[in-house]
């Protein structure tokens, strides 16, 4: 089978594998019918995270189940799954809190197991996926061709996109910006407008993705950026903003999130931090803004998304702007390095 | 009259100051019942915080209006009132959002009032307090002198634990973890007690302080600190606590507090960070550990508070342990530095 490997920063190789079986009783090895490229797929790519040895890379994907083992309940070969970024068993106390994404035999992609067993990278066209039932949602039928980009977003952006905006406890009437005009920061300009946000003004610089954002429901663009781009929010909505939703990861767009914010609001952080990222606390203190995020708990999300991407009422598919095959997996995060893409989709 | 100033580090004099007046038609002069030492007093007095000229010090009193400016409505001579630590104009858009310590034209008390006017500070015999209708909350009637130091507490150190309690989200049957011993995490069991948490760890080392905080509700006390307080905490809980109140402000006891926290839990701050503090993002990030807290935003609370004080169901007022009259002001902050007092209330 085919599956993308990562060997260093800028060596993405699209290599022949032996196809994954079922090793433990509570896996399950999927079809895959969709993957794509994250832009945290891009820290190694970039070498800004380092890659120690060549490894499957990629954690989003949307399957059809092959085989289960025999522990297996609540899925079966012939499903349409969607499995979230992270492998959580369901059964841990941070799961049982909802907390899937810190279950405490949680894995990823593309590493091992916790078993010292292998897990292919969801760039692939069949995964070994342990912890099915903890893992994987079941659609109700198989879902039509045109619904599977939908689909695909609830493995992580559009959940992540969410759980910044919950995160910021956006709500019906308030004020949102939205740092960040990537598909996470698009998924959450369609996540804050679902939970009834009043104005949501997206930060961003490129024509394409400011004409997504207002169709996911941004009511305002701002291009500038630091002191310019607070002078534009404040202008805008005569002051400073509820809620913020950092979905970036660096320094500079963590402080231009902070720095929207009135006294009492509310960020959503989902960027991941690159480097030794760290927060203002006397800022924080000063400000009683709150802070929330952090990795999202897809599987948690996933139930309340799921009826409204069946149903056509959310569309968050429409990050994709790229869909080649998985074979060219190569070129796809080029385009999504080089800004070509907003988002690559691949089909095995 | 008396006023307590702060010449340097460790330099506390009481000095005859001439009488405070009505400046602006929003003032009162009030009358001080009694005054405290707070423990962010301590921070200029032993020279964490530096002290360019001599001021006045102290921002926690009771006080009876003893005249007022033209534009006050909402209290009048003889009125018994509570001014919390903050100064607020009750208009602006953070004071109507309740978030008052942020008010835009705030103030504190030992400076000046934003119009380059003097404001006294509480550790004093008489104030001249500005924005007073945004400010002094009056009670339904004169309290009984017994009730001084309850209601004293209302002014600072009760609304900050509470203001740590409610930003960790505590509530019926959580766990609770309360870092720091002082007047404001002793508050803090408390607060967490009136709001139903279901187990209440103080970590403390003192005995009269942990006797103290089971006295508020505390249900377990734990001296060890660091590695060893995890596992103690862990051990008694069967994991880690749902939420952390940060009560002192120094970079081991946040540590301490966002380490006993469990994966999504809520970590609530009121320490005044001392020095360039910081937040490990990337440890937020992976731990989905929710951040909030800063100066408590007293007099929104106050209202809620003060009917429990009055009928006697909170006695806030038991972290006072030493009470020499105003004119001791210099041994008062000696006896608190030396931790041989919780806290000192000042009668002038």
């Amino acid at each position: 089978m085919l599956a993308t490997i990562i060997h260093a920063p800028g060596d993405i190789r699209v290599e022949d594998l032996p196809q994954p079986t079922i090793l433990n009783p509570s896996d399950a090895v999927v079809r895959v019918v969709a993957a794509c490229v994250c832009g945290s797929d891009l820290w190694p790519y970039r070498g800004v995270k380092p890659t120690k040895e060549a490894h499957g890379i990629g954690h989003e994907l949307v399957s059809v189940v092959e085989e289960i083992g025999a522990d297996v309940q609540t899925v079966k070969p012939g499903d349409f799954v969607i499995s979230p970024f992270a492998i959580s068993d369901g059964t841990c106390v941070n799961c049982k809190n909802c907390w899937t994404q810190a279950c405490e035999h949680g894995t990823g992609f593309g590493g091992d197991d916790g078993f010292g067993l292998p897990v292919t990278g969801a760039q692939s066209q069949f995964v070994r996926m342990p912890y099915a039932d903890g893992t994987l949602i079941a659609t109700p039928e198989m879902p039509s061709d045109d619904l599977i980009p939908h689909l695909l977003t609830l493995a992580d952006v559009m959940c992540t996109g969410h759980h910044a905006a919950v995160s910021a406890e956006v709500g019906p009437g308030k004020t949102v910006v939205v740092v960040g005009d990537g598909a996470v920061g698009l998924s959450g300009v369609l996540a804050a407008a679902r939970l009834g946000a009043g104005r949501i003004i997206i930060m961003s610089r490129h024509e394409d993705r400011q004409k997504l954002a207002v169709e996911f429901g941004a009511t305002d663009v701002v291009a500038e950026r630091g002191e310019g781009g607070i002078a534009k929010i404040k202008e805008l909505l005569g002051g400073l903003a509820d809620c913020a939703l950092e979905c970036v990861g660096t320094k500079e767009s963590m402080d231009q999130a902070l720095h929207v914010l009135r006294p009492g609001g509310h960020l959503g952080y989902v960027g991941v931090p690159v480097g030794e990222s760290a927060l203002p606390l006397r800022y924080l203190f000063e400000t009683n803004i709150h802070v929330a995020g952090g990795i999202a708990p897809a599987h948690t999300y996933i139930p309340e998304l799921l009826p409204e991407v069946l149903n056509g009422t959310i569309k968050p598919g429409k990050v994709f702007d790229l869909e080649p095959p998985l074979s060219e997996a190569a070129e796809a995060y080029k385009a999504m390095d080089e800004r070509r893409a907003i988002k690559v989709l691949l089909r095995p």
